[in-house]
């Protein structure tokens, strides 16, 4: 019998999570009946996203949310062969048994070279979330400039790399100054420490004087309320985080912003990367075409061994991770 | 020599307008030269939007900003013969001297059975607004509901009924219960008395059990924070005003929306009537039509006299008004 370890959400968090939210248990796995797997969890996903979505989608006593890339130790259903690898939504869990529902396999010609946790992070959802965010949302166009804030974590350095190719002047913000290095790295045209600058409208102009065509929006807060004010007219915002917020105990509040919306006559939507399902395939292909041609760069922050889970979901949340924070087991 | 009468603003307003930021001042005009007019008004327009636009366009001691319909009364411009209406950005005055750059003439077939102060309501800038909001921003479609609140204004109420026209459920809040009858009159579906409501939540959940695919948005404020959040997936808001905030001394604040924008992948979009400035005659042509058909419907609050200007500015800020608010020189 196979015993999985997982990570329970005792209590729903109320404010910053805390060691005393989670439980670690232990659990007797059934054998897979037919049409079953059994998955082992080679790299586990922590996001900011599981901070909000908690209180949405689990009630206490819940296992943890969270995707994981897993190999399949056991097999009754022939489209998950013993050996293979498939990315899933099972959790914060090291074995699952399941019918294979809403398993994907990683691609079938996944360089060898290319380590599999990626598939967590720019060959994954954060990458396709940038991906999506910058076609779909915002419809970037060559020539542009685009503000990305939370720059330096898993879905703003794809953004701010997707937008140096599509040929736009990309400005990142950032939480500290070896961050600011990274994204400079990566090629942003402008980056800045906004924990450092004093005055962000400053800083924001500074970068681009001539304001922002488009905001891809990973935080919210203060944040939000200095970018809205450097939007060009017809400006876009992609509303895709706003991790400055999700640890409100009461929900903190910012001026309206309608006034800046009516005369900028300014857009901006939300979205979740799931509306696009359909193109990931052909997605994941060009993403992997420009990782190859090194016009996009991963960079990863691991944390190993499955019971440090909990403090590397908290660490996402205070900032400490550079690139996509995952968990090896 | 013809002397004009005028509304200057004497300070920019701080806060809720008062007496003291407005002066009647009058002035001598001089005689028309080639390719001039002389205009008299004989309705003015005051709207919502020239409380925020006062600090962005003017200076203090310029006359307010503001269209009215005039009577060209000595011309030396053949495009605006003596005797012809035009609506024009004038501002408040009883007389003015203009080459006749950004004059619009009134409609050639203009009915006689209808008062010329419609063409600074719902055959004017607010019907437009209406209009645009609608079809260009929010892409309203046949069965949707949509939410519209300052649903009796001069905005609201035509948005309320083009709705109605295009085969949807409509809600509208207003501020009185005079106004509930009102917008109830003009065939809205559902109606609340914001300020009586106690819960505006259980108001809109009651309205539209199902939440909305559209909401017209000319207040912010609370109201904006209650209605985002019942808005449906997809859901569509159309950023035209605010003016619950438009007389705050210090911003107002309220929970940023990012999370139930992203939930909820909404769209939300700034707008100004002039952006589709190019479609006016054919739109003003489809709107008279639905006017003579009896599908639209005009209400007007006229306050008689110009010395009474700042008095009515004041009052549609209060809400004093039901339908659209007119000077009669």
């Amino acid at each position: 019998m196979v015993q999985a370890k997982t990570w329970i959400l005792t209590k729903h968090f109320d404010g910053f999570p805390k060691d005393s939210n989670f439980k670690l248990k232990v659990e007797d796995l059934p054998e897979p009946k037919n049409g079953e797997v059994l998955l082992e969890a080679v790299f586990l996903s922590v996001d900011p996203y599981m901070r909000p979505f908690s209180r949405l989608s689990m009630k206490e006593g819940d296992v943890m949310i969270g995707g994981q890339v897993a190999k399949v130790i056991q097999s009754k259903n022939p489209a998950f062969p013993v050996g293979s690898h498939v990315v899933g939504n099972c959790g914060w869990r090291t074995h699952t048994v399941c019918d294979g529902t809403g398993l994907i396999p990683i691609m079938p010609d996944w360089p060898k070279d290319v380590s599999l946790s990626l598939a967590l992070g720019i060959m994954g959802m954060p990458g396709l979330t940038a991906l999506y965010g910058i076609e779909e949302v915002l419809g970037l166009k060559k020539g542009e400039t685009i503000l990305v804030n939370a720059a330096a974590g898993a879905v703003g350095s794809v953004v701010g790399q997707i937008a140096k190719i599509k040929g736009c002047k990309v400005v990142g913000s950032a939480g500290s100054d070896a961050k600011v290095a990274f994204i400079k790295e990566l090629g942003f045209d402008e980056a800045f420490n906004y924990k450092t600058v004093g005055s962000l409208e400053e800083a924001l102009k500074k970068a681009s004087p001539e304001g922002y065509d488009c905001f891809f929006e990973n935080v919210g807060g203060p944040f939000f309320t200095a970018a809205v004010q450097q939007m060009k007219t017809f400006g876009r915002i992609a509303v895709c985080g706003g991790i400055a917020t999700y640890n409100d105990a009461t929900p903190q509040t910012g001026p309206y912003p309608h006034l800046i919306m009516i005369l900028k006559e300014l857009k901006m939507e939300g979205f979740m990367q799931s509306r696009w399902n359909h193109k990931n395939e052909e997605s994941l292909k060009r993403m992997m075409g420009w990782l190859k041609e090194g016009k996009l760069q991963s960079r990863e922050h691991i944390t190993k061994g499955f019971e440090n889970m909990p403090a590397a979901f908290m660490g996402i949340l205070r900032g400490e991770n550079i690139g996509k924070a995952v968990i090896a087991v």
